[in-house]
């Protein structure tokens, strides 16, 4: 942590800010510039809130140095988190690519199974589909609940595919890990910690989505709840941010890949339905998100989008993500991963 | 719901559209413009998802002409909602403004009670504290949980002020509604429904936060879950949104309190605290905002900031809460109103 | 200058980033931390490129310590600028408070000297009104040109109030400066450097507004770019940032006014006709900008704002500014300031 | 122009809009539903203010229907245009994916040389290189000037490159297009309409950054100035956004391409450089860039990035670009295009 005075600070000023920073248990070192006279705090306290000295007088900001999560980052583990999924054990996060695949929301035995079959078909790995759906709208459609993640266990029995289904709540971690492989936690509850803290005790991987307006440092630090609960298996999943952007429904920032690779040892996939919010786009920011080096993609794709209960829009035909899937293989092997 | 079509489209098209909308159980009237076709439905389903019409071939955008919400709007209830807080039943939404203030969170007895006491004296109606504390990193302190809730309601019992406290999980809705007059609803539990339907069904007054990327649709949408489980006591609180502004921890948006004005009949308050993270800020902004026509203002004000457990940089001392008061009085007298 | 490095830094790593630093005339510091190294750079150099050390190998971020402007700051010169405008010398950046109002374009001489009179009868102290316009559309009206530029004289000369009009390109610094009292910089010129130093040159007031995006350090360069080519007169406009926000066309940061009242010496004004957007609007946040501590306003008003060429839907009617002009003295004097 | 009543708008005053509507020579065509009434204007008026009529009494919002640009849309055009540039004329907007590289400044005969070659032997069919700098801060180097344009030309000599640099002014237009073949906009001045129409007036063409804050509308509406002025060869570049992201330095939107590549028939190519910021994402972007469908890259490569004028923390080395230059390759091949 550095500690930057504001110019005229006199020396009692200074020497109080050193006090401050030693009664946090760290170790001063002042060093007097030309205009400024800046403070290097060393120790290695994340818990310390910088705020608290920034409000001291004559204070004009403080840098963090360290970054603030520890078990997320390559600092601790340097080689790649392979994580397999699903009753055919997918590594997510080796040089295979793996996407999912499925409706935004489990509707019906029919819709489920005939998305199934096309998602297997296309050569996905993963059929994704919501049982409990969090609506912005209380008016909106709300999931079929359990009965939706028995739907999915019956055509994973079918296909092989890995489930992965969102829980909302606390309270339906139990529910959900009886049926899914993976459990995601959707944008919205990104920074709901207890429920990040009782995914930690689960057996099962975690795919965590970023929050729409989430840092980086936030996201990962969403994932160390997770690990420092006890779970390390947790896949991370770009999905868009909010901006100013008024075509789409969210703006994908593909550099996050990029950079999480230099950040995490966590695998990272890219999730370009939301990342887009129109269908027309979904697949060349899926063929974007491979180059760029995503692990894994999680892609919205119905029978009749038409008539979907939820994300209509954004939602590809299986015809569509049949065509998308050749293309991936070849750019994937372009860049010599594979599919 | 307007559809447009894209030019070009045909007769085929056109009628394809038509038939989705019928089928969504909405009268179709159709426009026909020098360069496009639009499509006008008709009928009050807040419930449709636009995005699958929007799939359709052709379509170019579909464009919603209903507000989503319903009771929260000033369409139901035109006059505005005065909502009794606290054991002297401060009239929020009244024409007299209402300024709660405490620490971030309940740190000790001695913390409180001074804060609770400068908080009294200097005016103010309600108290807040965090005695669950919702945070980003799993290294920062959490809070004293129930103790926290003791101390906030003795404190209440010396001063005669409301509690205003935090309730980060479903879990927690229970033990918080026994010892709090206002039950909180962080920033980052905007959209965490299962909660917002457990405050429904709670009897007491519920100050939800705008998420940090909500758009007001959003929000207003969110105390509709509540409002609609059956609490109509909700609070709308603005506390600054998430931009590109670096000086600032986020950009604190006052033409929210106009527009929320001039949609709902909820009281609408401002935190400038979290609104601007920086204590030399809050003065400023809290004055504006009483200007901008708030009901009232949650700040942040700690005995002694540079030792705070959290949000030491925002928080004001009680020697500042006590100037600002007397200058939120005159203003607010200067526009009609009154502290 | 700090320049912290990545862990695992090798001493030859370090030595490297060390002779990077000297070689642009700068004095090393090395910290050897916990786990970071961390290398402060001593020497006043405003003109390094902090870019090119961050490409080091092993660099993880540099943090400049300086800001990069020195004439607009309070360092330089602590007590704030007066400038005087228009030819009743009206002293904005003192204890008054001057409002700017007129229409967005000046359309015909009725239509301008009808707003001039109900501009001036409200209390106003300039007159604004744009005879070149940077329109967003080719297609949209594009200004009277120097006839606009004549209408404007004529209005000063019956009224007495400055005139305040845009400069769109370096080509027309000549003919605004003959006619108007303040040259005003639109928010997409700010980073126009060219017309900066032209206006740098000039002996008249120029009034700079931000950027739809940019940081308060960019703004404060462009007002550098105009007082380090000669001409200290620079007022400071806030007029609203790009955001996620779509219920107005821009959101209005009043935080701006406090920090720059922090940072700088020159005055400070709002437009809460561009930060909104939307005339109803207008007048709370008006009343929210002088309470911030704003020295002034710039308010679009229009004698028939449903047939006005542009910028109808954020203009206010003549009754209107009547009506909140005399909130704003009660407000200004509640702060203990004046109109 | 679709215009929706607010609800409990009286019969006059619809009538009253529907006036105000045929006063901009439009039709009116008035729809009465369940909670409110709209009012569809028929007619292709893209000049018509559509605030004005916003303000009138009881109207909610105003729909624009019509895309405010014609020249540079497909509705206009349906075939992608090819724009051929320098010497070799290459055919940028073809299958072919052309890369544009070079230094960020010439700075010396030496440095643009070694650069040029560099490019040249990498395959790569354009050289970048300001010689007019827009800088930030006054204090940093502003460019060699004409004589930074006469290198550039040497250059082009040598390797055959099409040389593409920036004109800041209206006043350099003569002597950049003297010597350039592509004459670059940047993003602070996409919106200075005076240089715009001057370039309109050129025969060469203009390479049209996107500004940082622009929505794509305005994007085209900027190259609409340039078309409507007489000049169609202008070629879009999205060089990435400003949001809250802070380990970038701008956000890049990949989505952009596609969506632009939906709409425009003009050639859209990606800057990776200024849309990330820093060298260790370029090549990753680059290569998603070109999945993503971009007709073409400008990278910043620098033959001694720690000792770069400006952009070092994002200049590539001639060696990394020419490793990346053989995935392009392979990328572009695997989406059935090549280099």
């Amino acid at each position: 942590m550095i500690v930057v005075m504001k110019p005229g600070a006199t020396k009692e000023q200074i020497q109080h800010v050193v006090d401050v920073v030693n009664d946090y248990g760290l170790k001063d070192h002042v060093i007097y510039g030309t205009d400024r006279t800046v403070i290097a705090c060393l120790g290695d306290k994340r818990s310390v809130d910088k705020g608290a000295i920034e409000n001291a007088p004559m204070v004009e900001k403080v840098v963090p140095i360290l970054a603030p999560y520890k078990m997320a980052s390559l600092e601790v583990k340097r080689e790649k988190s392979i994580i397999e999924i699903g009753p055919e054990r997918f590594p997510l996060g080796s040089n295979k690519v793996g996407i999912i695949a499925g409706p935004c929301a489990v509707e019906s035995r029919e819709q489920l199974m005939a998305s199934a079959r096309a998602v297997k078909k296309a050569g996905c790995i993963g059929l994704r589909g919501g049982a409990f759906k969090p609506r912005t709208s209380p008016y909106s459609f709300q999931g079929m609940g359990e009965e939706g993640l028995k739907l999915l266990a019956e055509a994973r029995e079918e296909t092989g595919l890995a489930v992965v289904t969102e829980v909302i709540g606390l309270e339906q971690v139990e529910v959900v890990a009886k049926y899914a492989d993976v459990l995601q936690v959707g944008a919205r509850n990104m920074q709901h910690y207890p429920l990040l803290e009782a995914l930690g005790k689960v057996d099962k991987p975690v795919l965590l989505k970023r929050g729409m307006s989430a840092r980086l440092d936030e996201f990962l630090l969403a994932a160390e709840y997770i690990i420092s609960a006890g779970n390390g298996k947790v896949i991370l999943c770009e999905r868009g941010i909010r901006t100013f952007e008024e075509y789409v429904r969210n703006t994908l920032p593909l550099t996050a890949v990029a950079e999480l690779n230099d950040k995490t040892h966590l695998p990272v996939i890219v999730d370009p339905s939301h990342g887009t919010g129109h269908a027309h786009l979904v697949p060349s920011m899926s063929t974007a998100a491979v180059a760029a080096g995503a692990d894994g993609l999680i892609i919205e794709c119905h029978p009749d989008p038409e008539h979907a209960t939820s994300d209509g829009a954004q939602s590809i035909t299986p015809a569509s993500l049949d065509k998308l899937m050749k293309r991936l293989k070849r750019v994937a092997q372009a860049i010599d991963r594979d599919l």
